[in-house]
């Protein structure tokens, strides 16, 4: 079974533990409950593809462990060339629901990030880190599961490491290392798309010291092992997912974030990956970050695509011809390129580890996320600009007001333009949607803060050598040092 | 009665028809309704403020009608000093409201752009407009009224004129010209602030050739005039103000947008302004422009005053110096101080118009409104930087699940850092209110948008006169025109 | 001889001791030498303008000292209104020489810091400093003479304060205190428009510490004074004003800046207004700034405007019409008309000082010295976007080529477009000159850098106001202070 | 003798038959004449870099035709990893040389664009160009020739074709078909690396139709072929290559652009590969473009590398730290990997030509020649502005001053900073040659113009495919087309 049905897919998620609460309720049914089931189809949409041939190409490769056709998703990234698919497939993943789908990339970059770390591990320690993963790895590619990622921890006090903070559980650790496996406390906050996924990947949310060893762990949990319950976060506009019509103009995809609470979850040993190895975390981190903000760039681009749709769309419905916003549109083009390209040009600079893998080019996956950070934010600006005052914050009536037996007709002659009411509105709440509402995924601070990428990239940049060139270009010989500071 | 009270305003509003609907539901006290009420709040601020001697300098001014201490909302603009007052009023009021009043202030431009189109009108006409205007303003001023105003037609298909489009109710036009009035038929969209108003000033919504002069009017009415239905849109995360806790974490204020239905409503002649004289409604949009696009920028300064300090609230909350993120502060206050000053500048560079009123420097409120359609923005986005993820989207569990029984202590504590949670969350809410919830005014379309304020700047750039200088400087003495289209 | 003419100030200028060099070469006559003559004869623009009456307008007001005519740049400003003229007066000086005039707006802004410092430091200390100044004023005003400006020190190692250099010289200080004045040692950096200057007007170049008190001192010399060296520096292409034809295409216009060598120079008590008060260095600067930030957004949009105008002359003379190139002309006004505008704002939130004299707004000020550091170098790129690949960086034949008997009817020929060769090739150098040639002046860092400015801005930015702001709305009381640094 | 040495090139280029001007004057020896020596030093790089084994590697590839070992500058580009290696040698040389090499990237890319272009031509009319063109690429092969390549035509009027000119010469053209060859007149501008190159590979300037089909032409010649006269022309700050001292900083490179005057050549048949075919000179144009728009994004990195090393050697002369300025650095890292990433990009997403080259893609290659255009300028400021006054605009004084028998010892002694006068000072020549002098290479239009690549941009951004998902996810079904114009 290396390649499930989108309906095996939602009976998976149907037959798991309910422990995913939004609202202070209990969410019993993710694919139904309004809270979570738009994300779920966006998910289903990796697995609905499948059937159509051009599109399976997109989303599927052959495994290097088994030979046989896997998603994606479930693959070990070993050529720039898969490279590339990765950011194509998120490209179109987002041109087909509209946003992110968390709940399938986070997590396959976080199996390449610890394949890669785990042969490291082992080669140092005489670990087995790395062949429990391909054993899991195995097992997870002919499942065809969906798998979830999870970095970032609550953190508390910015100022200070894991093991001074007031609070030892302010990042995820191990607090009992037993023969069988590993006992987990803490949380994971703002985690994508958990609801629609079979199981959760845990990485170290950031580089540790060995005062904080025990905060270095890695491993792969069921999304419904005990001992974890799941607190989905709001987002834009969130309550109207649970509203009639089509204020939530889209039902084929939508985000979630939860925070992940750990109340001392026993993992079994053949699901760890990481347990202690601090000098490791930072590679981990530095892994993911690569692949993840080379990406990414995919991402934003193909949520740019449907921005540009959106906003030509409702330029028509307007009764204007597109042609009166081409240097706009252009520029929305130049941003989604600009990001897409980027990615791929990580791809094309990166490496091969000896374990196997391609590593990005860090220098030009970070320098990507900060244009990840801006280029959007302008993308959506003009998309508003463009559509007019009706989207800028999506002001119009609600659905029930648009149909209201009182005066719905009035609201529907006036919402008219030069095509019919409700495609104009629909495109309106597109807009919204992508720019202001339920649709805007998190993609500044998501895998990392755009600052953070900064100092990546002013570390990578080679400075000296470039003082080297300006030397000799210009016929300096003198020693000219940064200088000392002063005591 | 010249200054009201507080209560004073809370009880007019209570005393008034209820016609307002939202969610196909009839508000029958704006000023408890959750749908109304923080708008009416933020409108009433401006009441409550005539009790604090220096805040009440900044409110008030001296009526040029009767001598008295008036409101400034209610006041004709006669120097460039209450131009600069206007501004500062405005980026006041954002201040302490976190958003827009609008139902004062585009009444108060509305005002003013009619004391001069009216006085034109007479000019030529010998009509009695300004008369009435002056007749209406000296009561209005007596009763200290909130007034909102109403400038944008649904207009249908944007590329006809009014008498063009298939259904003439498009716009708001004049159905039956009657010796004490007349009758008018139609909307106005995405008005502001109508919820909190008294009553509602009406100008054209665009220039008007012969054609469309039963379109050319202006009027002033009772917000709860027989014949007019008011339906309030939607804003981002809007049914939040329906929740308890702090999911909105303003209380202080909140905008409103509605659709204004007009069934054949008459207006006493008494209180019309404008009735056919198409000539001038140019002259009635250049008027409100010019000045509306340079107040604007006091807006967005007040709103994103607000956002800086959020941003460094939540940074502190998380344990973060403010320095770490300096240039970014310094960039939100260069944002603000150019929107704001530029508003200044065309102030001081107006001039006074024959009629008394002072009139602002076109070129460089137009100028303004671009700077007022992008440079918030950017604000925006640093203030999610700085704030990190969960200001970004908002991405934290509600109000609900933050006092949930059965996890809420969790929630509590993971989302400590260096101060109380409670004090984080509500600092990450208000920077996603402020950035991407119900506090985003609608700044970019509202009081027309960037694209027309560009074509002014087009219009009034006198580029021949820099085609001549650079000539002369070139020492070019051929005659060098734009070429001719070729046929 | 309130107001003399040009030919008085040429006259004046021949009368000098030569003591200007260039390219170790004593300029005699500095009205005829190609390396001055082109600055000499924008300056003299000034004193040619008065014959045109409405020119007049913009050039003189009335002394307030004595009641006569004088020209602005000799008198002290006394309200917003000729703080907006000082705006107006510089943009029409660039209009009219395509460049910086630089030798009569620096000295009129160190004169009015000056007449305020000196206020100051009388009142403080009981000396007669301002009364020295008015004293020199009204004479300088009855001749009518122009004033260079001079701050900037070599500084020499910039991390050290002027007594801790190795050389003590690497400021300007004094190293004899007299009886009837001062003797003064060092030099002056980058100075503009002295060789078209009949006295300079010295400022001390940053605030000083006790320990620096020597090198607290201002004055005011004839430029030709016994001990001073003037050298002037290279500019972009200079040479080029040394040759026959139009590749320099102004002549209306040059700007030159200059090492003024200090060599024990004496100055007479009656021309020294500062000398060892080291306290009052930071306010002689901050005056100077408050004015010189706002009134240089007026010289950038100035010479914003020629750009455009060449833009549009070269766009035409290769055939193609502005509208191709709307959107870059108005990019390029909106640049413009916000330097000019934002200066116009410093002035109007300005305010009068006790002694009489008109103080900008630090904040609006220094905000604009960002937008001067930023915004030409887009209108630039915007100019040379439009004119072409010829305008880029002048790529076209020397004159000296475009003449040449063998092939200059070649070149000719085929510089030829929708005009004239010369007509063309002219526009294309202007751009050049404006851009990327003799006629870009320093702004960038004249009058301090723009980081300089930021750090104004971060200052005066009461950010405890706005962090208060957030606080009352978001409903936070808790105490949320700066965190301490960790020990 | 595949690969020849640095003293075989300077032999070829002094062999030559003299027909370079500047200045009206024959320059006899490009070699030594100080017009034309920086560019040929800078191109002589080159073959100096094969002696290092590891430059070798940038600098070579091995011969598709004939398995040696060739220049690269000399290759068809057959894979993606051959069109990295592409803008890694241009940012390699722009690393060592400061500026552009343009006599010999532009040969490369005009040889590979008529490589797949010939081929073309004679799969669809059965002629011969290609074999022609591998015959001849053999032999340059072989004797390791320097090529410049020729695109721009003086245009004339742009609004009219070639045929339509007053002039038929303003774009180059054949005057006469013979048997043994074409007989060519018109000119070529603004043609960087002449001076330096061997040969001139020549393209059609644009796209064209049968009307102006004998302006459908390319061919290669020696460049001192009978009856082509070259001019250079001026770039700034250019007769400082005449003086002595370092006030031009760099020798190891210098840019040179020229007018190449077409009287009446001939150029013998297996020279020719484009003679009439009006139908392909929109592909040779497009197969050029997509490979120069890619690669360049590599050159400004390059010379972008050495701005960051210029303005740091400056920052640490005046005695301040790096740290200072890390923001900037960072944005100025940003740019530089910006343009070279999205080449790369391009040549990632390419494909392969049946003819056997590379064909980058066209999106990302016009995407990039807009960043091309507009973050290098942004890139030049920051180095000016980490700089200071001195390098903004060459603000010292000349070296014949810096060494006067009269002051020089003044000058040096103010120059110094926290290291030597020589070295601040050729610290700050160097950036000014980079930002504003002669080192500045023409890249906004070099290659065609940032406007010409937007279009590209709109016509390949598969617009309706966005529209069509955003109905899609909107849930639009009604169909919504562009509206048609209005008769």
């Amino acid at each position: 079974m290396a390649l499930r049905t989108y309906q095996d897919y939602i009976d998976s998620l149907k037959k798991m533990r309910p422990n995913i609460y939004k609202f202070d309720e209990l969410i019993e049914d993710v694919t139904t409950h309004p809270a979570t089931r738009n994300t779920v189809e966006g998910h289903g949409t990796s697995y609905r593809l499948y059937d159509n041939p051009e599109e399976k190409e997109i989303l599927t490769t052959t495994s290097h462990l088994t030979g046989e056709p896997v998603s994606r998703y479930l693959s070990i990234i070993q050529t720039a060339e898969e490279m590339f698919a990765n950011s194509r497939l998120k490209r179109h993943m987002f041109n087909l629901t509209g946003t992110c789908t968390g709940g399938r990339c986070v997590g396959w970059t976080s199996l390449n990030s610890m394949f890669i770390t785990s042969w490291e591990i082992d080669k140092e320690f005489g670990t087995d880190y790395h062949q429990r993963l391909i054993a899991w790895l195995k097992d997870a590619q002919a499942r065809d599961i969906t798998i979830a990622g999870a970095l970032t921890d609550p953190k508390g006090d910015r100022t200070k490491p894991p093991s001074m903070q007031d609070d030892p559980d302010m990042n995820l650790h191990i607090v009992e290392y037993r023969d069988d496996g590993i006992v987990v406390r803490g949380a994971k906050a703002m985690i994508c798309g958990v609801a629609a996924a079979n199981e959760i990947f845990i990485l170290p949310g950031s580089a540790y010291k060995e005062t904080d060893k025990d905060y270095a762990v890695s491993f792969v949990i069921p999304r419904d092992i005990e001992g974890l319950t799941i607190v989905e976060t709001r987002h834009p506009s969130d309550t109207r997912e649970h509203e009639e019509g089509f204020d939530i103009p889209v039902k084929d995809g939508g985000i979630t974030q939860s925070f992940l609470l750990f109340e001392d979850v026993f993992v079994p040993k053949e699901r760890v990956f990481m347990a202690g190895e601090f000098k490791y975390t930072l590679n981990a981190i530095k892994y993911f970050v690569s692949t993840y903000r080379a990406a990414i760039g995919g991402c934003v681009a193909g949520q740019g695509d449907v921005k540009i749709g959106a906003a030509v769309l409702l330029a028509r419905a307007n009764g204007l011809s597109s042609k009166v916003f081409n240097d706009k549109i252009i520029q929305m083009n130049i941003n989604n390129e600009t990001t897409f390209g980027m990615g791929i040009a990580a791809g094309a600079m990166g490496s091969k580890h000896p374990s196997g893998a391609w590593v990005c080019d860090m220098m030009l996956s970070n320098v990507n996320k900060v244009h990840v950070a801006t280029l959007p934010y302008e993308t959506s600006r003009l998309a508003q600009e463009i559509g007019g005052g009706i989207s800028e914050t999506g002001c119009m009536p609600s659905y029930k007001d648009y149909t209201s037996e009182k005066y719905g007709n009035l609201i529907q002659k006036y919402l008219k333009a030069a095509h019919s009411a409700e495609s104009r509105t629909r495109a309106a709440r597109l807009i919204e949607w992508l720019t202001i509402g339920a649709g805007v995924p998190g993609c500044m601070h998501g895998g990392g803060s755009p600052d953070g990428a900064k100092l990546f990239v002013r570390l990578l940049s080679n400075m000296e050598d470039k003082v080297n060139m300006a030397k000799r270009l210009a016929g300096i010989t003198e020693d000219i040092p940064e200088p000392q500071k002063k005591k």
